[in-house]
């Protein structure tokens, strides 16, 4: 029997050691340099393993980070570009939580074939769905904890048994840890020798680093992580993003409506977001990536120049331009990219927008300035993982490269 | 007495170990990586300790790090912001080798005021005359080892001696493994508690990564990193800066000559290229980095623009600007400071320059893409510096506040 499965081109050693993957959702180095003096168990990992710094996907959003590491591979070759794309065609925005939009299988899918005990805890069930996607195993997600199955979810009585108490609300930042903590339970129940585990972000969206409540939604997580460790798990943590403020001086939303700025010039477009998702409380559909879609090619460059001249715009590129530098499918994305900068937001039009969701202010992500996460695993590294880490070429999505393949022996 | 002294209002911890400081000139991570099968001492010691990437001063040259390393603060505070800077009222271009131009001193002068033992090798004199200044000990360089007295060098019979052969020539690889050599000899012979090792960038310069020549001098240099490790020494190793190819497609420099093209305009100016020194057949004293005085100051608008639109120019500032982005003092650059490129190379004027050395290719360094540096130390850190590091705060003139303040205990 061969002791390394290949997928999506990459070759994985398959686990020695019970190996968990954990993406803590919008958690830029500046949350865990905050909250170090809380997060013991996650320095003793630096000190005793290897930490660095690594690119995610652009857009650095949620699912085509989390996607990309599910599957080893950036947006063009797995698909997930964003929660939406348009489909001219149809004239219709397409919600690309289906797991049919994924072009790739997953490592998870493929290493559960090689007879691998697989293992996938999320917090929104939508990125269940397409995490699990052709997976034998176990895979919940904590917002549906309670009606887990066999069938459909490889675990049953989840909140009743394993975890002992129902799950918290979708917007409480306690259902992350409370995965974290499945977690812990599932590996001491039905020991997984792959596991992934991936958060969300709405302490981040909320809060500054520095605030007590991030703090302590780290430290709460940090507590579980010494959990995995103390079971002597081979652990890797990434980020799908970071997360910045997006506001002007008094605190008020920074936003670039692009449809509307388009309008004045009389050009027609359609501006895709696709950080929109059925959670809009987070960041009301506002981050720092979006793709337009023009009613006239022929204005292209006079779309291009207007928005590229927009305060707070800080990169334009054409669909083949943005799929080159991003590698992201180019069917997906519209005429135009547009990325913000670090303190602005794209929007469509004013009222599209439920404004009033963003008033207290408003952290969110999608470009640039969000694309440096941290990359840490709790053993040393190979040479040439130590030195791809520490001069800075890792992606968030050789996560488990770095868990499977890269481990000093 | 107390074990920490303060020096440029930043605290250092005494060495309790004897610790040696390394700067390798136009190092990157891009030499370490091609090297890293024949740098098998630096590869355990990125795997034992810690290793990431730093921040170098800009402009990227050699004397503005150097001094940047050894004095724990920028050139806004040290004073030295390259190897030139021009003088309006004498209207001379003043070279900044002495250590009169130093405004602060260093940690090594006060180590060595603490009752350290100290030692500083480099490669070539001029620099050994800045980093020593005012300090008590040994100090000498590779250059000029056969002259070394102790009354000027606090060592004497270098050659025939310490070392038993004569030094290599200015132009030899060899002077810089010579100089490592040189490190290792000392130490067994005198050992020091504190000690910084400069090397010269001849290799980077004339060769890329992956050049024979390039591998096999970092192979050589890795062999006494082995030896100083083995005599117990607390070790940090970083580079001054980066270096790139600044050629065309064909191969010839890409340069943008300054001076001609404000000159075609009506504009007077006067191009500083801090780059000059003696040794031009390094680069033929084209950087990416030059800091252009106008002869007249209503013409600065005009300039800008100008330097701005020019193909390879990537940023312009004007002296505030570029004081306050890099640390530079004021009164030491120009009315404009001027980066090129990663591939592009400034110039004054065509007939200013010695083209016949960089005939057969231009690698240089100065701008913003040779200013991402190697950060390796041999023993675990701290949390707090472990976070630096791997979160990409570091400076590389951070060196010693890693090596005596931040060593896990």
């Amino acid at each position: 029997m061969s002791n390394s499965i290949s997928v999506n081109g990459r070759d994985f050693l398959l686990p020695t050691i019970p190996t968990v993957g954990i993406c803590l959702d919008g958690t830029s180095w500046e949350y865990l340099a905050a909250a170090a003096d809380h997060m013991p168990n996650l320095q003793r990992m630096i000190r005793q393993g290897a930490a660095g710094t690594a690119h995610s996907v652009v857009p650095s959003f949620t699912n085509p980070n989390n996607m990309a590491i599910a599957t080893g591979v950036p947006p063009v070759m797995n698909g997930i570009c964003g929660n939406y794309y348009y489909d001219p065609e149809s004239g219709e925005e397409v919600m690309m939580n289906d797991p049919s939009f994924l072009t790739t299988g997953t490592l998870f899918a493929a290493m559960a074939e090689a007879g691998q005990e697989l293992g996938v805890i999320t917090v929104k069930d939508k990125l269940r769905r397409l995490l699990g996607h052709g997976m034998k195993g176990i895979c919940f997600s904590g917002e549906k904890a309670d009606q887990a199955t066999r069938e459909e979810n490889g675990i049953d009585r989840v909140t009743t048994e394993l975890i002992g108490r129902a799950q918290p609300g979708i917007y409480d930042p306690e259902l992350s840890v409370y995965c974290f903590e499945a977690a812990v339970k599932l590996q001491q129940a039905h020991p997984r020798n792959l596991l992934y585990v991936t958060t969300t972000d709405f302490v981040q969206h909320k809060y500054k680093p520095e605030a007590p409540e991030a703090i302590a939604f780290l430290a709460a997580l940090d507590r579980h992580l010494g959990e995995l460790d103390a079971l002597g798990m081979v652990i890797g943590i990434t980020a799908d993003h970071g997360m910045n403020d997006k506001v002007r001086k008094d605190g008020s939303p920074k936003v670039v409506f692009a449809e509307t700025l388009l309008a004045a010039a009389g050009i027609g477009s359609r501006v895709i977001l696709p950080i929109t998702d059925p959670y809009v409380v987070h960041h009301g559909s506002l981050g720092s990536y979006g793709t337009v879609y023009l009613a006239d090619l022929d204005q292209t460059d006079d779309a291009r120049m207007l928005l590229e001249a927009a305060p707070g715009i800080e990169l334009v590129l054409s669909r083949e331009e943005a799929a080159e530098a991003f590698d992201l499918p180019a069917n997906r994305i519209g005429d135009l990219v547009v990325l913000s900068d670090q303190h602005t937001v794209i929007g469509r039009r004013e009222d599209w927008h439920n404004l009033s969701v963003v008033e207290e202010g408003l952290r969110s992500h999608g470009g640039l300035h969000e694309s440096e996460v941290p990359l840490i695993i709790n053993r040393p590294l190979k040479p040439g993982y130590a030195l791809r880490l520490a001069s800075g070429q890792a992606r968030n999505y050789d996560l488990f490269d770095f868990l499977l393949n890269g481990l000093a022996s």
